[in-house]
C-alpha cells in the first residue's frame, strides 16, 4: 500500500466510486450498462434485466431510537425499488443481506423482516435469497433489487436533449424535514425522558422519513399516457444532486424554477418552524425517493394535468451550465449540497 | 415487538433464515428457485439466471490484522463465484458494496477494490454496481454476484439419488488450519510485536484461509467429461455441514468415509502441530470453496482418475440417516459443526 493517505471525504461518494471503478474490464457482451445508472442493465435475451444494490448502515443511514424496525426493513427495500422504476422498469426479485449484533434478538430480526415482505407484498416483488451473519456492532442491511424492462422502454439517466422538460414526482423536501423532527424530538427525550414526544400534524413528513413508497403507479401512468420519459433518476440524494447527475449523462445543462418545486403545505409549514426554506429542503436534502425525468416538449399536454407529476424546469445547452431560477427572478448556479456520508 | 427475546444463538444462521423466510410469497413465474439453494434461479427466457450474495463483516469473517485488502476484495468475489459455480452456472456479473469508516483511507479501500477487479479478471466476470458509504465502525463488504446456466444443465441441492457417489473437488481442511496458523501468530505478535511471524512452509494453507480459488476449472472439467452432477453445494461450512445439506435437500441420508477424504500433507502436518485431527479440520473446518457433488454410478469411471476429485462416500436412503466411517470402521452420527456465527 502506498504511504501517501487520500481521506475518504476528500473524494465524497461519486468520487471514491468513480475512481475505484475507472477501467473496469467488460467479459460479457450481455452487460449493456455496468456502474454509472440507478442500475445496471443486463441483456437476458427478450428483455433487459435491471440489478441495484444499496446498503444501509446503523448510525449512518438510520438511528434505531426513532427508527422502528419493521419500517427499516420496508424502507430498505423500497430505495431498491425506487431505482429500478428508475430505468422504467418493474422489480421482480430482491435478495437481502444483514448482519446484526447479539443484542439483537431473533424477535428484532423478525420485525426488519416483516417490514421487507410488507414492501415485497405490497410491490410484488420475490425475496429470493440473503444471507444473515452476526455483526461486532451495528445493524447492517444491504438488498439488492433485480428488474426487468422492455428493451425499447429501458430509461437512462443519459438519454435528455436539449428543451426537453424536467419532471418531478410527487412532492419533496418531506423526508428531510421529518428527520429534523425527529432529531429535535430525540434531543428533547434525551435531556428529559419524561417529556412526550411533540409528533402531532406531522404524520406526513414522518411517514414520508421512516416509510417512504417507492413510484411504481408513476411508472404505469406513464405507460398509460403513452409518455416514455427521455432520461431519468430517482431523488435519493435532493433535487439538485439528481438534476446534475443527469445533465451530466446527457451532456447537457439544466434551469430549474424554484417556485415550480412542489413542496407538502406540511412540509412548508414545518421547514418553517426549523427556519429552514422548503425549497432548500428539497434541493438538497434527499430521500424523498420520487422520480425526475425528462420528456419530449411534445407529450407536455398528456401530463399537464396530471397530479403526481410536476414540471420543474428544462434541458439547456451544456455550456449554458446548471442553474436554479430563484423566487426573485435570479440565475442562481446548482450545486449538490446532497448527502455525503463522508463529510464530518 | 413481542415481549420474548429469543437469542440469535438459540437458532443459528440456518434456523434463522429459515424462519425468517417461511411463507415467502412468490408472485413471479419467472422465480424458479428462491431461497434455500446455493443461489436462487430465475428464468429469462433462454436460460437460467443465478444469483448469490454474501456479506463480509469484520471482526466476524476477517481480521484486519493479518488479512491483507487485496487478498480480502478477492475472497470477497470468490466466496459468492463459488456460489454459482456450485449451481453448475457461469458467473457473469458482481455488484459490491462497501460499508468504511473514516479510519480507512482511500487507498485503502483502493486496495480492496483491486483485489476485486483482480477476480473479475482472472474468472471473467464484469462489474456492474454497487454502493459505497461510509460505517461507524468495520469494515462490511456485501457482493452479490449473477450467472447463467443452460436451463437442462442447472444442477441444485435437491436432485441426488440413493447410491449415487458423493465427490469433492481438490482437499479439504487447508483453509481453516491456515486460519490456525495465522491466530497463532497474532497472539505471537500481540505480547511481543519485535517477533518475526513464523509462516515459513505454510504457503499452501495460508493461501487457502486469505487467498481461496473457486472451482470454476471443475465446472468446465465436469462438462468436458459429459459428467452434468446429480445435486451439488459449494464447501464453505465444511464437509459435514454441507452433506447434510445434500442430504436434507435431496431426502436421503449420506455415508462419508473418513479415510477417502481428501487432505494436503501441509494441512495434515500443521493440523498435527495444532493437536488437531486434520479430518475434523476438513469436516468442521469450511471456507475450502471446493465443491461437494454426487454423480450416477455409470459416471464413474469418466472421474475416477481424475486428480481434482475424489470420491468420499454416496447416498443412503434417509432412514438411514448420515454417517461417517471412521478410521477404525465405526460408524458415527455426521453433525454439523461448522461456523455458526451467532455464537460464541
Amino acid at each position: 500500500m502506498s504511504d501517501n493517505r487520500t481521506e475518504l471525504d476528500q473524494l465524497g461518494e461519486f468520487g471514491l466510486i468513480d475512481k475505484l471503478t475507472e477501467n473496469t474490464a467488460k467479459f460479457h457482451d450481455s452487460t449493456i450498462i455496468g456502474i454509472g445508472d440507478d442500475a445496471a442493465v443486463i441483456d437476458v435475451g427478450n428483455k433487459y434485466q435491471l440489478v441495484t444494490t444499496d446498503m444501509l448502515v446503523e448510525g449512518i443511514h438510520f438511528d434505531l431510537m426513532y427508527v422502528p424496525l419493521m419500517h427499516l426493513g420496508y424502507k430498505a427495500a423500497i430505495v431498491n425499488f425506487s431505482d429500478i422504476y428508475a430505468m422504467n422498469g418493474d422489480v421482480t426479485q430482491i435478495t437481502v443481506s444483514i448482519a446484526v449484533s447479539n443484542r439483537f434478538s431473533v424477535e428484532a430480526v423478525e420485525e426488519i423482516y416483516k417490514g421487507i415482505h410488507k414492501a415485497c407484498e405490497l410491490y410484488k416483488v420475490d425475496l429470493v435469497g440473503g444471507d444473515t451473519t452476526s455483526s461486532t456492532s451495528g445493524l447492517i442491511i444491504s438488498i439488492t433489487a433485480i428488474g426487468e424492462v422492455e428493451k425499447d422502454q429501458v430509461v437512462l439517466r443519459s438519454g435528455g436533449k436539449e428543451n426537453q422538460l424536467l419532471v418531478v414526482t410527487g412532492d419533496l423536501g418531506g423526508a428531510y424535514v421529518g428527520l429534523q423532527v425527529l432529531e429535535r424530538e430525540k434531543e428533547v427525550y434525551s435531556s428529559n425522558p419524561e417529556m412526550q414526544p411533540m409528533l402531532d400534524g406531522k404524520d406526513y413528513i414522518l411517514e414520508r422519513q421512516l416509510k417512504p413508497e417507492a413510484r411504481k403507479d408513476v411508472i404505469h401512468f406513464l405507460k398509460e399516457l403513452g409518455v416514455k420519459p427521455t432520461s431519468m433518476i430517482d431523488i435519493s440524494d435532493g433535487l439538485a444532486s439528481e438534476a446534475l447527475h443527469l445533465a451530466k449523462h446527457s451532456d447537457l445543462g439544466v434551469i430549474i424554477y424554484d417556485e415550480k418545486i412542489p413542496v407538502d403545505q406540511e412540509t412548508y409549514d414545518t421547514a418553517r418552524e426549523f427556519n429552514l426554506e422548503a425549497s432548500m429542503c428539497a434541493l438538497n436534502g434527499g430521500e424523498d425517493y420520487e422520480l425526475l425525468f425528462s420528456i419530449d416538449q411534445a407529450d407536455f399536454d398528456k401530463i399537464r394535468d396530471n397530479k403526481h407529476m410536476t414540471i420543474v424546469g428544462h434541458y439547456v445547452d451544456k455550456a449554458s451550465g446548471c442553474h436554479i431560477v430563484d423566487r426573485g427572478g435570479n440565475l442562481v448556479s446548482l450545486t449538490a449540497q446532497g448527502w455525503n456520508h463522508f463529510q464530518g
